[in-house]
């Protein structure tokens, strides 16, 4: 393939493809819209949220497609944005590696937009499974230079990837969807310098609207380049590496699909999941050795050099900060507290947490080599405590707990989502019955 | 100044600004508000409005702002997008050198909404100049290798700059302000590979869009990074140039003000800037020697190297892909058309025109001296006509009529009103006292 015809490629894959002939890949997006659906309950009160749908309000706009958890309705392009922005709120929503981002918190909201408006659902699981397919190739093909240069990879690949899905719902022609995917690219935006605030779960909102609204400017006949990502002008050039991307963008198309392999990564904890290695292990040292914040003189937590790159707070004042920040995650472990929602909101971080962070240091080995299977490819965390009677002690963790390779059991899932909406475990069961049965209008009633 | 501190400069120079008290950059900004209005009622029967408007229509929105010409109204965010793709629509709105793009149809539309929305508007004219200035020092800090790699400024800067121009008018906080930066930095986008489309205006309404939802969020209280321009990982290191940006994002602020040294470009010609040398000088040589399409046998157009960089199309299909060429131009001038908005519509090229593009060549000489005067700096163009007759006549051309260095008088910019509200004289009157008198709100009345 030239550098010329990725864009036509791109859309011709999509369009031809048939993803709900892959049980494993129908079973894994049942899989992520269940997880969704979980991580968005969790954060539908989160404050932001309030702040959105004030703003929202202040606009109108035709109640159409429903706002998770909030008992309201919006317009379509409204509610891809509030829903984006509610399933990513406490960063309790799936990862996938290939991303290096956030997939079903862009492309889910995005669809079910398009579900809403439209009375349709037909291809609703088809489309989620492309849109994840899309989102990890274009993560692959921009190259990691991307996200290590500032890019925030939700938001800059979402919007494509949410046009992609969303064209595939709605049947767009291979032209339309060549325009789509140039619309999308023009909104293509989000900066890491956001993380540990509400903006970084307002970029997976964005490109959710971008995404569905690129299709509905396709879709009106709206003219625009149908080679965007192509060449030396184009979006991959421009974010990243146009080689890289003629060599993996389309090759080996749904063989496997991503969604299956290397899959979806389930959460456990809600905060950014660079910590979740330091966290399985702090909370391992701890059941096995009873450790403590008053036993521990020092920690030491090492990393393949880069691989903190997300954890961009060391010394975290809120909560919310504290997502990106493994000193935090530690600190809290050991001082006793659940790794729960409510430690990672926007209060200030209680002065004892935020001592203890001061004995917690991060180093880096290139040295070690990390297990074939590490999820992310690549990466794992040692987590060194180093106590007072003079022990040390130490556990690494190459696959956390959720992530493909050590994946959460269907019943862990749906606990995950019992939890969110606790106390209401009828609403629970009926979502969950909905998501079975694949009836997603069924599942819009009742969110 | 540290890149560390380039958002707070940027917030506090903005805020503690009091450009109304310049008589030279408000008398700019009422020619800058009447050239926009000229360039937006000539794009109000652009196919691209029903389309966008269709789309809107379907969003739903409470109709608190006018769109230009439209008789009907918006939401503030839908009008601050539409207005926007208006006013740039046919590519006949001003654009600013040190912006490289088009500043007055990014600021101009997200002020008119939310003066229309606040129905206060004593700060309109302030804030109107303070986005120019912005834009303009943005679009200086960026560097040329921002344009250069594939860049639209006017969408990359625009938000940024609409931004703060809201946010003056608004009042906002210098913490409201540096979130609001940080905002709109999340949401910049816009590729040059749109030129020749319906989506290149629309990366205005994009980013006018994006500027006044960057206000909004900031006073919602919304949290986001208080210094997204500064550092590695900030919005000059990603979209530029850090250490361009530090040297000139904030030096000698208000001496003069933007919008009065350089100053604004007034297009007479319905196409990009770039093609207007090319324009003046082949009107030039017809006028002068008569020459025609008959009469020529081969046509040469000598830049500088890169100076028809925005020229993308050398064989154009359709007027609106003839905007962005030179070659289109010059047919039409040597065929004996009227370079007026008709002939860059999204019908076919007819084939006589076509035919004649063949006998036109672009050519790039190192070697010959810009004026110092010349407008954009270094640029000029020659056209070298070879006549059937063995005659060869040129004329060169390095600032084009509307430059600044060759300004339209205010008597051609009424006309330039005039001309497009035609045959509705009165409505120019009352729009033209109306911008006199600054009184906003009898404007929105009006348009």
């Amino acid at each position: 393939m030239n550098g010329q015809e990725l864009t036509k490629s791109l859309a011709h894959a999509v369009i031809s493809s048939r993803p709900e002939d892959s049980a494993d890949a129908m079973r894994e997006a049942e899989k992520g819209l269940l997880d969704f659906t979980a991580a968005a309950y969790a954060g539908r009160k989160d404050s932001g949220v309030k702040k959105l749908l004030h703003l929202l309000e202040g606009e109108g706009g035709k109640p159409i497609v429903p706002l998770i958890g909030q008992g309201k309705k919006a317009s379509p392009l409204q509610a891809a944005l509030l829903n984006g922005f509610v399933a990513h709120a406490l960063d309790f929503d799936d990862v996938h590696s290939d991303v290096r981002g956030h997939p079903s918190a862009v492309i889910l909201p995005a669809l079910l937009s398009s579900a809403a408006s439209r009375g349709e659902d037909e291809r609703f699981f088809g489309a989620y499974i492309l849109g994840v397919d899309v989102m990890a190739r274009l993560g692959e093909s921009i190259g990691s230079r991307h996200y290590e240069k500032g890019w925030h990879n939700t938001g800059t690949l979402g919007a494509i990837a949410a046009a992609c899905a969303a064209g595939y719902a709605e049947n767009l022609s291979i032209d339309e969807l060549e325009r789509a995917i140039g619309f999308a690219a023009s909104q293509s935006a989000g900066m890491r310098v956001q993380f540990g605030t509400e903006m970084k779960p307002l970029h997976a909102g964005h490109a959710a609207r971008s995404g569905l609204f690129a299709v509905k400017l396709a879709q009106s006949g709206f003219g625009g380049s149908d080679a965007a990502l192509d060449g030396e002008l184009g979006f991959f050039s421009l974010y990243g590496d146009l080689e890289k991307a003629q060599q993996a963008l389309v090759n080996h198309w749904g063989a496997p699909w991503r969604i299956v392999d290397p899959g979806l990564w389930f959460k456990i904890y809600p905060f950014c999941s660079a910590a979740h290695h330091a966290a399985d292990a702090i909370r391992h040292l701890i059941a096995e050795h009873a450790i403590s914040a008053e036993k521990t003189e020092r920690v030491e937590v090492v990393f393949p050099p880069g691989g903190d790159a997300a954890l961009t707070e060391s010394r975290p004042a809120t909560g919310e900060e504290g997502r990106f920040s493994v000193e935090y995650v530690i600190s809290l472990a050991l001082n006793g507290q659940e790794l729960m929602a409510d430690r990672f909101s926007r209060e200030p971080i209680p002065s004892g947490i935020r001592a203890f962070m001061e004995r917690i240091h991060r180093v880096y080995d290139a040295g070690i080599r990390p297990d074939p299977k590490a999820v992310p490819k690549g990466r794992f965390t040692i987590v060194r405590a180093f106590l007072a009677d003079g022990r040390v002690c130490e556990a690494r963790i190459d696959c956390p707990k959720g992530a493909p390779g050590n994946r959460l059991s269907g019943q862990e899932l749906i606990q995950k989502l019992k939890l969110a909406l606790h106390p209401d475990e009828q609403k629970a069961e009926h979502l969950l019955s909905a998501i079975r049965e694949k009836d997603i209008h069924r599942f819009l009633l009742q969110i």
